[in-house]
């Protein structure tokens, strides 16, 4: 088994990078707070034995060799950056459970014959460039680089831009890597393992998405001398499609979800009627027929609201996947390692994205969830329990010492 | 009459400071383009014989003097200001209007018997710190310095510090002086005049204003794996009071509006559920009765919509007038001025807020309005011609003139 204290002490030093206003933290992609990141994380893998890879995308490959290095490496990855008003352990937690087993492996003195490889894969939350999983994606050869490169902030500023500025770029062809099997733990940011009192989520399938930038033109007007009947009033559409996208998504149930998390008026001034609003609809389900169907029922909704309102409409996908089924061996060697170990387990579907959802696309890959409390995430106050934190980590260094061939 | 080339020359040379994205202004209360546009202010008005008064708020007071300096001056005035995409004429017609009357005083000769003090009031629009006509509002013993002071902007910067960095700070108390008559001339922002093919608009009243920012509190949480019965979506909560504002106002007609033109969420990220939705709701109306109506109606409907939700409200009114009425004797002397020019008239309710509501509190106050194309304004597109910024500038002359005794 892994040593859960000094897990929990790296969390809580990389935690101590790029802190939040309220507890959490605030490590966007790209940022100075994700280049200190990366290079504690860097310095921590260089001191447990690994040497580096990176990619064009930014993404660091760490290696422990195996007795074999010519066999194909065991992957384990997820991602440091955080959402600007993010929690420490989304991500967080299987970039540094996948160090623990690297020192706990030394520690145990075993060899394996597979090399494994510790990923922090860029830009996994999309917070500050949509879409989310962008450097996986690029791996797994569904985005190109060039739009990766081209995507942009809030600011204008460029994910390309961001990532020479910071100096994380390598030379590394993305996807230029075979990967044997590839396990993310994962922090569950539901509720289910909590309510049902398990250990171990062994993931079997993830849900799919699509994200939908909406831009509405209307007319900025004067709020207090344009009469009602002239108004074209685009924050009046956005506030109808924020209703629409609920409502479809509770026409869905169950096992559908959305939501609008991005908002904004032009020229948000309180005496201006909005000529423009932007704002991002987030339609999720395991069910490809649903997520389809949700889509394209906005499509719809919104066009008939726009034309009722006299704006102009336009749609933009920013984000997509479909769902995902994890391998299945991968996710019976979780549950064997869980039964071994004694914790209770129970298979779930992953409500997030992940970068494992992509890399299932070029390899056998499987995820382990761990609970969180009140099933709170992207929120600061996101909260695991050490034990939590060490069953999933216990469970990850079965399964991969499995894979690897001790 | 005035010299209408003229006038129209100093609005365009006053258009090139803080120009627009879209060819308009973003000349903006305390900005650095806003000292740049005092200045060329200040040195026209010097060049027109006329000597500066400065109070604390920041408000230009250009005096040319009177044969009887002892008498009470007549006041032209309106602001510099722009909203973030304004116009050209907003605010600033009435400043150069009243530039253009002295200087063609001086053309023509003529003496008058009480000074004139065209006057440039600081952050009329409220669109960088609300409320709008803040210090008029001070000046008028409505608002207090310590208040005006202490607003904030959207990046957490005050009024105070804004206007010592620009170095526009005065010494002189406002309200600190006695005004004879009021007058200000400024562009209809709506679309009565130039349907009704009329040149000149005696403004008889005011339309009253609240300004009510509210604030909500749900829970910020992952858009993909929290259930929806889990949500507590500050951004539907906004949704749907965006609807119930426009809902009031349309159950209030006529003579009554309603808009939400400044939001925001928090944290604004795509897949984060918003936690906090940041508003402000925009309702007007002549008529005090409906005004106050309004008000009560939205914070029942917001707070049944709130609980609804789960969320927290909180309602902080951040700007507030009673509808006005102006000066009976001064609006004759609107009425007699267009009709010995020859130009067309008619009573006319003014539907924005302007700098003399607040005048009309402590002296007899007028204002005079001239079309402006498609009642288009707050937008980069707002216009008027040269031909309705004259007869407006020629009437302000000639009652100008019989206020302050040739
Ligand atoms: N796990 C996680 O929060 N990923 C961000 C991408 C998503 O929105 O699901
Ligand atoms: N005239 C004008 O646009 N003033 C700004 C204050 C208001 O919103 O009415």
């Amino acid at each position: 088994t892994v040593d859960g204290d000094r897990l929990w002490d790296s969390l809580m030093q990389m935690a101590a990078i790029g802190p939040g206003v309220a507890g959490g933290n605030n490590r966007q992609t790209l940022t100075d707070a994700d280049a200190e990141g990366r290079t504690l994380f860097q310095r921590w893998s260089e001191e447990a034995g690994m040497t580096m890879g990176l990619d064009r995308m930014g993404s660091m490959f760490m290696r422990h060799e195996g007795t074999e290095p010519d066999l194909d490496p065991v992957y384990i990855g997820s991602h440091l950056d955080t959402q600007p008003t993010g929690g420490k352990y989304d991500g967080v937690l299987g970039v540094l459970a996948g160090l623990e087993v690297i020192r706990s492996i030394r520690d145990l003195g075993l060899r394996t014959r597979r090399p494994i490889v510790v990923t922090n894969w860029t830009n996994e939350e999309g917070a500050r460039f949509a879409p989310a999983m962008l450097a996986s994606g690029v791996f797994a050869g569904v985005l190109t680089e060039d739009y990766a490169n081209s995507r942009k902030d809030a600011e204008g500023k460029s994910f390309g831009e961001e990532l020479d500025r910071i100096g994380w770029r390598g030379t590394e062809a993305p996807g230029d890597r075979k990967i044997h099997a590839m396990f993310e733990l994962h922090i569950e940011q539901g509720p289910i393992l909590e309510a049902e009192g398990r250990q171990i989520g062994v993931v079997t399938h993830g849900q799919g998405l699509w994200w939908l930038q909406v831009t509405l033109t209307g007319k900025d007007a004067h709020t207090g001398s344009t009469p009602m009947a002239m108004r074209v009033d685009a924050g009046r559409g956005m506030a109808q499609m924020i209703e629409a996208v609920h409502r479809i998504a509770m026409d869905h149930q169950p096992a559908a979800v959305g939501a609008v998390g991005q908002a904004g008026f032009w020229p948000n001034s309180r005496n201006v009627i909005p000529g423009r609003a932007v704002f991002c609809v987030d339609f999720r389900s395991p069910d490809l027929g649903k997520l389809t169907s949700m889509r394209s029922r906005f499509e719809v909704e919104a066009t008939e609201i726009a034309s009722g309102l006299g704006l102009e409409i336009e749609i933009e996908p920013v984000g997509h996947f479909d769902p995902v089924t994890f391998d299945a061996d991968l996710a019976d060697s979780i549950r064997a390692a869980s039964e071994r170990l004694g914790y209770s387990h129970m298979d779930i579907v992953s409500g997030a994205g992940h970068d494992a959802c992509w890399i299932a696309k070029v390899a056998p890959t499987v995820m382990i969830m761990c609970p969180c409390k009140d099933g709170l995430s992207h929120n600061e106050a996101e909260e695991i329990t050490p034990d939590w934190a060490r069953a999933g980590t216990d469970v990850l260094l079965h399964a991969v010492l499995d894979a690897a061939e001790v």
